[in-house]
């Protein structure tokens, strides 16, 4: 093992080693702890080869390392051996920018609200939003194929990306970050890489899309009675507004309850505490007001009994506001302390079900409060169960198993994702396996075996490492 | 080889066998002739396994058949051993459609069109669109990725599918078919399936992504002096109507000569038949006026001496008379006679300098004629080289590979793709292997190898059989 060290401190200079600072081994729940071979961040693609090379000639497993905001530990191995955390921090460039073509070209490194401080200059946005933007980084992102709140307007992280740069696991260099919109020359090595989670390679640079940005933006929260008229408001405003639509948010009375338990910062809508409620945000095109939209949906779903209340933002700081509640939501998740947090997806029309008989399954495991919220536009759910009111989430350790196999279940019954955004990393690898498809699994083995047949990269994400 | 063909007659119905007509061993463009040990149309896809299984175990070839109309002869093998041909075309039931979700699950064999009219009938689109709609099926237009005229907005075939079921080449069948909007769980089979022209296994289902009917939809043609200023024009379109652009094309005046020289059917909007214009298409929200858009734009793009001239549809008819102008050229190509055709992409800031720079490089090799229209919000271009009026394309057989070589090369250099929207076929894998980055076909061969041992599916297509 020294020996691989001491060839890396040969090739590298003393600025690609960083100290194996805490921040390196810990996710942002604190629920593992990682180890370290050594942190090396290297500063350019050619460096990252170098050393993916020396890790291949010495069967070094290797873990690449973003913003280390991932929640299912896929950027941190508490066994095996100790791994080189290749850190992509160094490599933060813009190379390029293409206002016509409405592309950038940038670097892992590059932390996504850089990214989109880097398009608003050219009036343009890279539409990927989620709470971690401040330090989350784009070869984090596209590894996991990021999700976030603006999926239903603009797809996943992979729909944003038009090609990729990597290191394969030899060291070879995969240039492939042409910006071209068609180019069908031969398997889509970029997708398979994007949602690989760092196993199959390490992505050091990609073009994005970037789009127009929407000349005006607006937002409302609007009370509904249940998850099956959500559902019908969201069919109501995707006919009457189409892809003006930026999100489309369900929010359960839970997630508000939690707010003011947890503090009285957040501003709230309504006074009385709906129990569902969704946030919608619209961005539409010159000569066209969000607000004039949004009360005639509301107006509109009144008559048809779909909405009882409603609130539109009236400047962009109520829109703001709105954001804010739901995204603080998370935080008071975390201060309140859930017993088992479930990241799911299932088909939009089976949300319905799924919220309607979940409570009901998990009463028989014990008694919990259940903060359900998530992106109703895209049918992912977080689903997350907590302790009932004055109880502890310890009490409740011992059940967390049967909770998530319940839930779990659940969803797959209803043709759903156990992991809809976050990836399946160390922590889902056995989720994998049981309700995986047999042939999809088998196919992803062989190319596992196929493209890193030491099984360096990432050992032990997505798939199990074998002895 | 006869082994297999009794086993499979003792396993499938007689109605799975077809005749070995033309149809199934020409190209539209009569250029190779196929051969086939057999035509079989399975009824299901467990017949598609049990087909694939047996192939599997005795080694015969498998050519995934669709529509055939492929023009790069990824459906037909003139050489090596005669493959079963595996037509999907009694495969085109209509699984299921969630008009909420905006999803629809269809089999493999359904045309196009159809797709489009069970869309239409719930008042939503499948937006893929191009010339051979009325025959192609959904299957092969995965299977290699189309493209088409609403790329710049709606993306190309994989952008529209979110899940596939398809038989992989050991005969397993991969049940990929969940319309879910997230799922991160692994790598993503389904974007290495759609591209790989059948060389990785055979589609036999997709779940579509359905979207909004535009509420209201218009055309304009407008006269640009030259490629440079319909670069301009499509960025203050996209600046000023963003994602209401349905489909930007650029025409170049040989094309308006040539529907000229082939017959009179075609009106055409300007009586002098201008050197470049563009046919602009939009598709807006409610409240919105295309053609009120349009006007705007041309004005804009007026002072600015973007544009010259311009009609804008002032009915559906005339928007259909500018599309259908736009769609005559390939069949006036065929009248004329090319010398060769190219389909190519370059990065968009790229198209002003090829479009400036082939024809002096043309030059070289002979006295020709150029047509060049083709998608300029995706960079495609189609790029055909006719002989000089008068003489035949016959006289220039023996130019075919030197035009061929410097359009590819010049394609090249510019950063593009020597295969946009039509793929590599059995024509173009030299190219690929000329142009293609190492560490993608490197990983291509060792995906290929991994998942088809026996090389059985599709041999010869994309990558080269190996001895």
């Amino acid at each position: 093992m020294s020996d691989i060290l001491s060839h890396l401190r040969d090739i590298l200079p003393d600025a690609a080693f960083r100290d194996p600072a805490p921040s390196y081994l810990e996710e942002p729940r604190g629920r593992w702890q990682g180890q370290a071979l050594a942190v090396i961040a290297p500063a350019s693609t050619a460096e990252v080869a170098q050393v993916i090379s020396a890790c291949a000639q010495s069967d070094t497993p290797v873990i690449p390392f973003g913003g280390g905001t991932g929640l299912v530990g896929g950027q941190l191995a508490e066994e095996g051996n100790p791994p080189v955390i290749l850190s992509l921090e160094r490599m933060r460039a813009l190379r390029d920018i293409d206002p016509v073509g409405g592309t950038m070209v940038v670097e892992a490194g590059a932390i996504l609200e850089e990214v989109h401080n880097a398009s608003a200059a050219h009036d343009l946005i890279f539409p990927l939003t989620l709470a971690s933007q401040g330090s989350a980084r784009i070869g984090g992102l596209l590894a996991t194929n990021a999700g976030g709140v603006n999926v239903i307007r603009y797809g996943n992280a992979r729909d944003l990306v038009l090609g990729v740069e990597a290191v394969m696991p030899d060291g070879s260099i995969y240039h492939g970050l042409s910006p071209l919109r068609k180019d069908n020359t031969g398997y889509d090595l970029r997708h398979l890489l994007i949602g690989s989670e760092g196993t199959l390679g390490v992505i050091t640079a990609a073009s994005l899309r970037l789009f127009p940005k929407p000349a005006a933006t607006g937002a409302a929260m609007m009370v509904v009675p249940d998850p099956t008229a959500a559902l019908a408001l969201l069919r109501l405003a995707k006919a009457r507004i189409g892809e003006g639509i930026s999100a489309f948010e369900l929010i359960g009375k839970t997630g508000l309850d939690f707010l003011d338990e947890v503090g009285p910062e957040t501003r709230q809508p309504f006074d009385a505490r709906p129990e569902w409620c969704c946030l919608i945000d619209l961005g539409l095109g010159e000569g066209q007001s969000p607000e004039d939209a949004l009360e005639a949906l509301f107006a509109e779903a009144f008559e048809a009994d779909l909405v009882s209340d409603g609130v539109i933002a009236q400047s962009q700081a109520q829109r703001q506001d709105f954001w804010a509640l739901r995204e603080n939501i998370p935080a008071a998740n975390r201060r309140i302390g859930a017993v088992s947090s479930h990241d799911i997806s299932v088909p939009i029309a089976a949300i319905p079900e799924f919220i309607a008989r979940a409570p009901d399954i998990l009463a028989q495991i014990g008694p919990f409060r259940l903060n359900c919220f998530g992106h109703l536009g895209d049918g992912n759910l977080h689903y997350n169960v907590f302790p009932a009111q004055g109880a502890s989430a310890a009490e409740h350790h011992g059940s967390r198993s049967a909770i998530k196999r319940a839930i779990h279940d659940l969803v797959h019954e209803l043709g759903g994702s156990v992991s809809a955004e976050h990836g399946i990393g160390r922590l889902k690898v056995d989720d994998l396996e049981r309700y995986g498809d047999p042939a999809k699994l088998a196919a992803m083995r062989a190319i596992k075996a196929a493209l890193d047949p030491a099984g360096i990269m990432n050992p032990g994400a997505v798939l199990r490492q074998l002895p």
